[in-house]
């Protein structure tokens, strides 16, 4: 059997998680190329995983033939562009969160996906392929918590990494469009309808810098859903137990946590502190398994020649709640979803 | 030592609890006497707990000259008349809550116990007196979680009640007076910060009968608090686990969580199903302390002319934010806290 | 309803404990007497609780008409003594344990009870009062379980309380006698059956002090019992995170765990060292509901001339298995239960 | 960097497993042959997985030059003779547990080892590279607890894997040999001391196949080291609950609990039974993230020529110390180990 062979372009964080994880942990899989500006990072890292390619120029690299699909994990308000080209040259595309950093960008992505109906595009929202998210979606649609009544949410990051926090800030988006995405993404999967009416607030807790970009360093949104269904969101910046992301569904039948408080192993430690659990360290450690079984997942869509379970669609229609969320939160209103807009799908 | 004697009115089943309580379990308070309309069960209540004086009508019991205080459990409509009238006798008083069932009944329960200020009045916000509450506000008050970003609350009834909340629904006031006004009463007690602006929603998930009472059988409410201080609250008639009552509250330096969720032992039971903790049947299971412990608080109180902690401005402010939730909800709309009315203490 | 008249010895920790419940916390019990040696403490306990007749010597407080009943919480060497001549003045007595210190005065404290049948003798193993050991024996004895595999029950004091744990070691008996009896209690509690072969173990980790009376500051026993049921007791000086009693009942067809571990309220402390629950700090918090509970049982079984469900037989029991480990702990062998002695009931 | 050539003999369930990981898991490794009896479910395999060469004989398969090393998960009789082999040709050897059958044949394997002291030889405890119990390693390491007081670690086996069990009993050397051993193991590893004396007792508490073998369906042992430390094992075949494995280790400054009770994922269950999380279902479950780590761990030691840290020592430590704790089941005796044999290092 052939190996995907997969070209993943961007070596921060997340994007040597991903090319670490083709290279040595997605069975059929291998990553053929690497691109990314920082030349002699770049190069290291190439060596470290065994890629034969390397690529400062994006298009360069779709044009590649060998590659059969292109990971991208480029700064955000690249992605859109990203998309295009790589379609265009007929590579299947896994792109990371966000479709794009504007709902115009999300729209063009929609149209270069449905210019290409044979390629397999698939949207990061890792937490899909988290195996507690996985079975909690299960058990919902099997009716065993009747009819969904809340989905609360939370999205904390830990103190220990504010600082990266806020350099990022600027260019971030927000914490709606940052964080948030993931538990509007996960959200809409439970509850399959559409958000009404919504209200964001937040203030700067500590962190005053984030007046500066009309943000806060910890923020809440309320949503009420088109068939009464209510949600709850939480995004913090500075945990101070550590990265914390934890979901209910409270349905009518049943109630399902997710995490309440994930910890980060089975180990309960018993001292002057009383009976302790550790809580993950960080974002990273929390997803690390998710982020392998997304890509698996990916390169099986490839193989048999499957849409993924995300399309670009929910890539749009998560920015536009996240935008009106932080619109609501900057105008101090409360307000409904644009209906003109919301018609996706 | 003198036993402080208690005359106590109403014998429904939270007035029977607070009799049962004043009669054994509060060091030097006697229950002297008890009123109740129905004449038989009455006497039958009176004979078990060992009362002499039993009474029909609720101003001939404040006129005994024995009494040092009035309990008053009667149907919440009269609580404002009952709280006057045990005044004006010279008695002290314990008022369950409500305090009214509108802000005008608050408004005169205010003037009749400014008229009365060598009298103890205290309101059964029995949280407040619960044991697990009072760890968390010792621990917010000595600084140990920082400023508090988010206040969460949930008040779920169990499914097991939900015919007898039925029955009592057209009288209740709806959820967010019946049941939120706990959690806004903890929330302010937190927070020490008045809220600014509110959005309750909610939806008739099983129950649809809730609509013609303009209520839903489960509902939200999201606030934010002048200091910018978040506060979320949800309340629920049918929670499949039992009765769970939770509070969470994050701070910039630690989150405290109250109950999450709430067991009635330390029993845990291993078998075909997991690891299970069992839920608290019903209220009355989970206060059962604090409301002794509220009782206890308030002889004290009486003993040692001091004022408890909460006040009968205490009982306004908490209503005029349930009926601003509940305005919030009926209307669709986000609301700014009436600033006129809300100038409190 | 007449109350019952109780005559309490001893004001030490536990006794000014049960005096506490029996004066306040007990409905129809009447804390009448107060027996001590230290005259002054003696008077202001008796004040406190509003005890009209204080005695220094048991006999003349055993002769007092008036009183139906006599409470026991004199130094341990003493409460066979005090048994008999409780039951002599026909008191109805209830006696914290031990019932004795020796097997032998076990023995003379049963022949004390034989000779009056018509009085109610109760001991003082309050573990079997409290609500979710109660729960646990609920279920095993409606099957839930199935048959008992094994029972782990954990006896841990606490660091804080090392000082007076070492003062009063010398007259204690050793950890198998003052700790484990209560393990060995509830354990046959559940079981049904006798232990047939034991052995006990133990060390001093860090208080080399118990060397000198042939213990050690942290011991362990595992027991089998005649129908092959297994148990292993853990008893412990000095536990960091404070006073934890766990019990675990494994059984065929579940297994239930009380208190794993247990913690004093419903309160989660989240901040960096993880997600805490803070510990009972002392065995007093811990079974204080339990030490109320088994009060109005024996205030119960007075008026109901019922027999409680703790006999002076299982007294004598818990003592000879607690010696029989102490004596496998010092001779380093594994021992049978003496069967001629074991022959009870 | 050229990639480890693996070779692996044996694809029952366990078997499968590691072949699976060593194709598609193990970064640098290459299954690059098979060996098996079953010709049929052999090339199915090896197929699936992409394996190259398959052997019926393990001998064969040794002889191939382009293996570096050889992954043993025949059947348990065998493994001595393999490792033997398998070094002769000049392999590194990695051997799931158990190193022999008999403490001669582990014996045996001391000596192929010591023949071969450029050779890697790693034994499959795997559970030394759970992150769990690294966690716990590294606290009891740095002192986090103090000195180690007491060790109680369970193996149970969910009760849906009984018939399987019964099945596989006659050749698995019994509950102590095939199930303790993993807890002697991490035992020793966090004690650093050797067992003195041990008691080993269980019983047929439902299946009273297992008398037939000298053994029990649940069975327990309780051992004191050299340095006083005590342990409990608890190994049970039939679990209501699913696959539990926990350890506990009560120290002098704290105590750490591993899987108290495990579970498979965050989810937790709230319903009519309360508050659940769904334990393992089976083993495999439980260990697969750590039987990809210990085969990563003899991949890099291969590569940096270096020992792993369970050697072929603790392997027969091991064995003697289960075999020592069967004999005492069947003698009903407690016995010493014996020290002759026991001077091992």
């Amino acid at each position: 059997m052939e190996k995907i062979k997969i070209g993943s372009v961007g070596i921060g964080r997340l994007g040597y998680e991903h090319a670490c994880n083709i290279a040595t942990k997605v069975p059929g899989a291998q990553l053929a190329a690497l691109c990314a500006t920082k030349e002699e990072k770049l190069k290291r890292v190439a060596a470290e995983l065994g890629v034969p390619d390397t690529y400062t120029d994006f298009e360069e690299m779709c044009r590649n033939p060998d590659l059969d699909a292109i990971c991208i994990v480029s700064p955000s308000a690249l992605h859109t562009k990203h998309i295009a080209l790589a379609l265009q040259h007929g590579k299947h595309v896994f792109c990371d969160k966000p479709l794009g950093t504007t709902v115009e960008q999300c729209k063009e992505a929609e149209k270069a996906v449905e210019a290409h109906p044979d390629k397999i595009f698939m949207l990061g929202f890792m937490r899909r392929y988290d195996i507690s998210y996985r079975k909690a979606k299960e058990k919902i649609d099997r009716g065993d918590i009747g009819r969904i009544i809340l989905v609360r949410s939370y999205t904390q990051e830990p103190i220990a990494t504010i600082e990266s926090a806020l350099e990022f800030a600027p260019h971030s988006g927000g914490q709606f469009l940052d964080m948030c995405v993931h538990d509007i993404d996960t959200c809409r999967w439970f509850i399959n309808s559409e958000p009404q009416n919504m209200w964001g607030i937040g203030g700067c807790f500590e962190f005053e810098q984030y007046r500066q970009w009309n943000d806060g360093d910890n923020v809440c949104c309320m949503l009420q859903f088109e068939d009464e269904t209510m949600a709850f969101f939480f995004a913090g910046r500075a945990a101070a137990h550590g990265c914390n992301v934890e979901t209910e569904i409270i349905g009518t039948r049943g109630t399902l946590r997710i995490g309440s408080v994930g910890t980060d192993s089975l180990l309960e430690v018993l001292n002057e502190h009383g009976v302790c659990r550790e809580c993950y360290p960080d974002f990273m450690s929390r997803w690390h398994d998710a982020y392998i079984a997304e890509m698996i997942e990916f390169v099986q869509c490839i193989r048999e020649n499957r849409k993924p379970e995300v399309s670009v669609y929910d890539g749009t229609a998560v920015s536009e709640i996240a935008y009106r969320c932080k619109e609501s939160f900057e105008t101090g209103k409360m307000l409904a979803a644009k209906s003109e807009q919301n018609s996706l799908r």
